[in-house]
């Protein structure tokens, strides 16, 4: 029997107790959020009619280096975590790479994903403030579900606006959602004045992440007792995923690993930022030198073609401005199949460590080469990925196929962050050869950075 | 922190390495198969052309009380294995119930259950004998699904024959086995003679497995190097998923439990024959004394309303005969949701069992208030169950809220099979109210019972 198993579990007493906030070990800040209008930074006040407070303040603290999981939470925690970290095995001897890769994998809870770590914590900050209601919008619809989840547990009212194209193509999504006692509605919709907008412009629009964030704020600021609540992007969210890259760097810890290559898919960031950050606190204080590979779709490539510039977090410009990598809000990505990474812009914690040299790479790859990593990946390791996680998994294969023709036996470790069992018409296009990949041309690329905001950008 | 973890796992070196064949230890052996020309008993070698030959001697072994797990199955096992045991703290608290209620969770692998248990073993024989091929049914797409995987892994081209009416309510199961690389068919199809029969008199027949295990017996004894596997009902599928009884006594050993009740749904039997197996040997053999229940569903109830007779396994009548609780081949359930519970017959271990009063109880139960419990049990638990699975859970809620009446502190334990992701049709309709419950009349099972044979009968 092998040394390492194949399915690694932490205790349940070995479950992190702290986030971890890597803010406070970046030699520079990320540029602070800015009012649109007046062009200043924001205050943590400035946040507290969108933001629930206790979220607002982790927002903006870029000092805590740890953050105590409140005892509800760990509770919570306690019903889905610790998750495995995996040894794949077969899918290395499939490869036949002197490679080691290991993976943690995040999917194997109702919500299918990694969102729940910050459902959770969202919806109880949300409880503690007594607020009666929330908003949130979901693309590949994970987000939405697992704060479905968080919410339906603390008994708090939800309203979901889910990308319209992936309402279209996930109808079971909604399913699950509606299950657990969600109110979902497709984005855009004639159900607010900045939805109602964009489907005056763009009647044919199959949605984006961007405005249907739009859409939600709107909705939140709009009604008594309610707050918006978001799946990526923010540091808050960062901050309470890092319990993925905890756990994992405590298991590798137990098991004697640590990783040479450290791969996650990057949508608005929130899996990426969470298993790198303990690991990048290594690299900031000089501990260890691991190598970051973010991975994008190419057909909404923001980290690889986007501008590192102030920008709305949303279509609507309802939002406040947030350095980070961006296509511009006014980029609509093309109706492709990883709903979860069509989003514009990128984490402005991540976009500043890419900036500063700290994340090492970014990479974009192709759908149909995501779903052959996809399909190879559910033969050798019994699970069926989602086609956002397997963007991480592509890098994954590619890095070992490197390795078998160098000979390293370099220890590889990707996040695999959830399930695609609610991506089937996907793989079924995809084994049935009517997978076409897109890759947006300059100029089209050049459409959402005319629509950049000036302020800030000067 | 409470000191029973939520979710308990076993370490890799203590996945069991032997199944456990509960006939050894029975007092009175199952009848035995009868060759449904002569009605005499088969012997080993008869079923060699149907079964692969170590599954045929598997099949048949009435004394051998613990079989050796191959390295390469267990090799295989330890991608998915051990399965968490899970203490539902969550739902205890939402019912209010003294009881405490542990499920044994076998959904977290690609095919969404713990058909993949026997999956793997069957295929792994199959190979090993050098058979170039093989034909299955499927119900509710789960054994499907659990055979694509294990047989895509084996390199063994597989085709599956789909019950109709699951075929067309899940298009994503499908979606799941053509990405595995399976020929799927939905059945009745012209394919066989028996499908030809079987469209020919009932051309808007939705399918049954028995009529989908007729098509798939047939294909295999028509094709060089095939052979047919089967995903319950049969021997040696419960003791391949005695795996399962044997990781959660195993778990509740080293937790200093042991349950007064086990529940499990029963459909064709390899659940519930898995999960009691092991406790039945300390019934059998008077070490302990828990309290069995299988619970079916009220629109296909042959444990509480069949017969205990010789039947056909399928419905087109090419199996041998087996002593069984059955409401005939000829019944056809009705079209309801829970796909993997439509089977006409039982295991004849469990039949045996139940018929002697060992197994103690069955119980049928409608589908809205297993829609219900599922509910229930999704919000509380961040799983949501196999509509199967979700008859144990109501079973399970019914026993607990006994125990908040009567105050008793019992220990319930149950078997949450799989998950619903691909159910999520029926669990939109449940949803919507637009479900509705079906018990058969006495004269509709008189139908099935009319169909009955009359050897092995008189």
């Amino acid at each position: 029997m092998s040394k390492i198993p194949y399915r690694f579990y932490l205790n349940e007493d070995q479950i992190p107790k702290q986030w971890y906030n890597v803010r406070a070990d970046m030699p520079e800040q990320p540029d602070p959020l800015l009012n649109p209008e007046t062009g200043k930074p924001l205050s943590t006040q400035d946040l507290y009619p969108i933001f629930c407070e206790e979220l607002a303040k982790q927002e903006m603290d870029e000092t805590t280096r740890y953050f105590d999981i409140p005892d509800e939470i760990q509770e919570f925690y306690r019903i889905f975590r610790p998750s495995p970290l995996i040894r794949a095995y077969n899918l290395e001897k499939e490869l036949g790479t002197p490679a080691k890769i290991y993976y943690k994998f995040e999917g194997n809870n109702t919500s299918g994903s990694h969102k729940l770590n910050s459902a959770v914590a969202q919806a109880y900050y949300a409880k503690k403030q007594g607020l009666t209601s929330l908003t949130t919008e979901t693309g590949a619809g994970q987000w939405g579900t697992a704060l479905a989840m968080a919410c339906s547990y603390y008994k708090l009212p939800l309203t979901v606006y889910m990308v319209k194209v992936s309402y279209e193509q996930k109808p079971y999504r909604k399913g699950v959602m509606e299950t657990l006692g969600t109110n979902i509605i497709p984005s855009p919709s004639n159900t607010t004045n900045v939805g109602r907008a964009i489907l005056e412009s763009n009647p044919d629009t199959t949605g984006s992440l961007g405005c249907a964030i739009s859409e939600a704020v709107e909705a939140a600021v709009t009604t008594d007792g309610c707050r918006y609540v978001l799946g990526s992007v923010l540091n808050q969210v960062l901050l309470h995923q890092s319990i993925i890259g905890l756990e994992t760097k405590k298991a590798m810890e137990i098991l004697g690993e640590y990783p040479d290559i450290i791969i996650g898919c990057a949508g608005g960031g929130s899996n990426l930022g969470g298993l790198i950050s303990p690991f990048m606190q290594d690299k900031l204080t000089g501990k260890a030198n691991p190598y970051f590979i973010a991975v994008e779709p190419a057909s909404c490539p923001s980290l690889t073609r986007g501008k590192y510039a102030y920008d709305f977090c949303d279509t609507g410009k309802v939002t406040p401005l947030a350095k980070m990598y961006t296509l511009g809000g006014d980029f609509i990505p093309s109706a492709n199949h990883a709903g979860g990474l069509r989003y514009h812009g990128m984490s402005p914690i991540l976009s500043k460590l890419y900036h500063d040299g700290h994340l090492d790479e970014a990479r974009a790859v192709e759908q149909s080469s995501v779903f052959e990593a996809a399909t190879i990946f559910s033969r050798c390791e019994t699970i069926l990925p989602a086609p956002e996680s397997a963007h991480a998994i592509r890098a994954a294969i590619d890095e070992a196929l490197k390795c078998k023709e160098s000979g390293e036996e370099k220890t590889i470790l990707f996040g695999l962050t959830g399930t695609g069992y609610f991506d089937m018409s996907a793989y079924m296009n995809f084994t049935s050869g009517n997978m076409s990949d897109y890759v947006p041309t300059d100029e089209e690329l050049q459409v959402g950075f005319n629509g950049l905001p000036t302020v800030g950008n000067s």
